[in-house]
């Protein structure tokens, strides 16, 4: 398998996404190539051990970044890293494509300009993939669309559910809808009638409503919603961590002897920011399109987008879109 | 003024609600009714020094609790302490009501079976009242309405500020819509008619949309939302704040030393997780309804609900219904 990387799509780029292709190569082996400014790349390919890796590059002119809207930078950047790299995987010359750009960019490109929706698709859905506090949550829609009617909601559990048998190899992934709490109200009328279409579906484990709380405490594989509300949750969820590991630090170094506490326990300090941030996994898959694409985090580091490709061969391997196609003809 | 307090409220009730009370009254002086089982309130008290206090009971036979179904309590529970309470409220017998009950059922009897609606409010919000990384926020609504129009956000936004004016005394309140943060997809068409809406009155300081962080850094004073994606908002930060304390302690139990860091690093964590606890201000009001009424969290201590007696003294003394009653009208 042949992985697309785009070298221009993290915060600071090429550093990162370039590095990361480079542990990835070396550690799988897989032929990879970065998409993007040559010259810069190659620069960057210099300073590290490339011998024996199968790395190469596929020119692109222009960068698309976080401050481009994503429909103009769709439309009028058409030799960006990300058009010149999904239509590669478009025309079979790569497997996947994996960027930490513009999300709202890679979306537009992938549907409107180069792979489109696989066939019976409704909507294509942003996923999130995040540790709860026994292993992974899959979040769908976190964005792509803010108005959704019942049946693009079950079509996101039956892609959400075939990714996680076969990719994350999760047998029998649990589905959830997102609700909240009060017990009145159970859901806007959206979640309703979701909720009754998906207990009809045959074809996911379908578990009924949860709650954020629920959501983090990992009683459901997969959590659906709008990609309205599913962006609320999740943005609320990184606000709330990145809060308190603000307080913390600052209340920590209130006091000299808190301060001490703070370095001796700085540890499990690291180990529960890698859990909480939904970004360490890598990068989540664009869910509906016709080829594997996996979104990492601008922020990503080297690390993040060596996950990120680990997702995209995941995908791959599980023949993803294959399962897709046939899961939602059924 | 006199205060009605719900006896019978809180999961551990009526401790925490009668010391809660007692603290109050020792602090303020103000005259506080304790409604609920008598026999039991009494014996509560007992166990007080209330010499001096002006305290008093009014027995209510029924209790309602958090697994009752909100409108099945108010019809046929109607001599809970919920519905004695705000009958005496209604009936000018009191001048707010307190309670860390069933939500649902407070805003049920409050909303259909006493105080009812002020002349001209569409529907009443729950709000929650919570510290971010600078001060309070208000965020309205947080589950009474799923469903909600432009015209009901906007007058949630009024209300909203209104009652950050007159009763915690902040000078032009910032007002925010939450929106996510997709740029192409600002907001569903509800966020994107309220922002139009309230873009254009003149009685609130409207500052436009945002996202779940700029919330809790402090941004504006209050978010307003449908009851849907507010609840899911709160539940969110919630969850994450609780799953990171939850992490944060077994994984510095996980090592010697990073336990000893702990032990030490004690106090700062303390504060944080007051901080981060949206139920630590004590409670939070109902707005839109003929009365004050706030409502705390069910698993209040004293001194929560203490600080929700306090948060009612503020609403009554800054006159929030006659200041809801004309700002909704003007």
């Amino acid at each position: 398998m042949r992985i697309i990387v785009d070298a221009m799509g993290s915060d600071t780029c090429p550093g990162p996404d370039v590095a990361g292709a480079i542990l990835a190569a070396r550690e799988w082996g897989d032929p990879i190539t970065l998409v993007g400014d040559k010259a810069k790349i190659e620069a960057e390919l210099a300073q590290h051990q490339t011998a024996g890796l199968s790395i190469d590059v596929a020119h692109a002119s222009q960068v698309i970044d976080m401050t481009d809207k994503a429909t103009d930078a769709a439309k009028h950047k058409t030799d960006s890293s990300m058009h010149v790299g999904l239509s590669m995987v478009s025309k079979g010359e790569g497997d996947a494509f994996v960027s930490a750009g513009n999300t709202g960019a890679i979306l537009a490109i992938a549907t409107l300009k180069s792979l489109g929706r696989i066939k019976g698709v409704h909507r294509p859905a942003l996923t999130a993939l995040f540790q709860n506090a026994v292993g992974y949550t899959i979040a769908a829609d976190i964005g792509a669309n803010t108005e959704c009617k019942p049946d693009f909601l079950a079509q996101f559990g039956v892609m959400s559910s075939l990714y996680a048998e076969v990719a994350l190899k999760i047998e029998k992934p649990r589905v959830a809808l997102l609700s909240n709490g009060e017990e009145e109200e159970k859901g806007t009328s959206l979640v309703k009638e979701s909720n009754e279409l998906m207990s009809t579906l045959k074809n996911i484990n379908f578990i009924g409503n949860v709650e954020p709380k629920e959501v983090l405490a990992g009683e459901t594989d997969i959590v659906i919603s709008d990609g309205y509300s599913g962006n609320i949750m999740i943005r609320s969820f990184e606000a709330a961590a990145a809060t308190m590991r603000n307080l913390l630090r600052s209340e920590i170094k209130a006091q000299p002897l808190t301060m001490l506490g703070g370095l001796l326990s700085g540890p499990a300090f690291n180990r529960v920011r890698k859990r909480m941030d939904p970004f360490e996994v890598g990068g989540a898959v664009l869910l509906g399109v016709a080829g594997v694409v996996i979104i990492g985090h601008g922020r990503s580091n080297e690390i993040a987008i060596k996950n990120a490709i680990l997702r995209a061969r995941e995908a791959v391997q599980g023949k993803l879109i294959e399962a897709i196609q046939e899961g939602v003809n059924a």
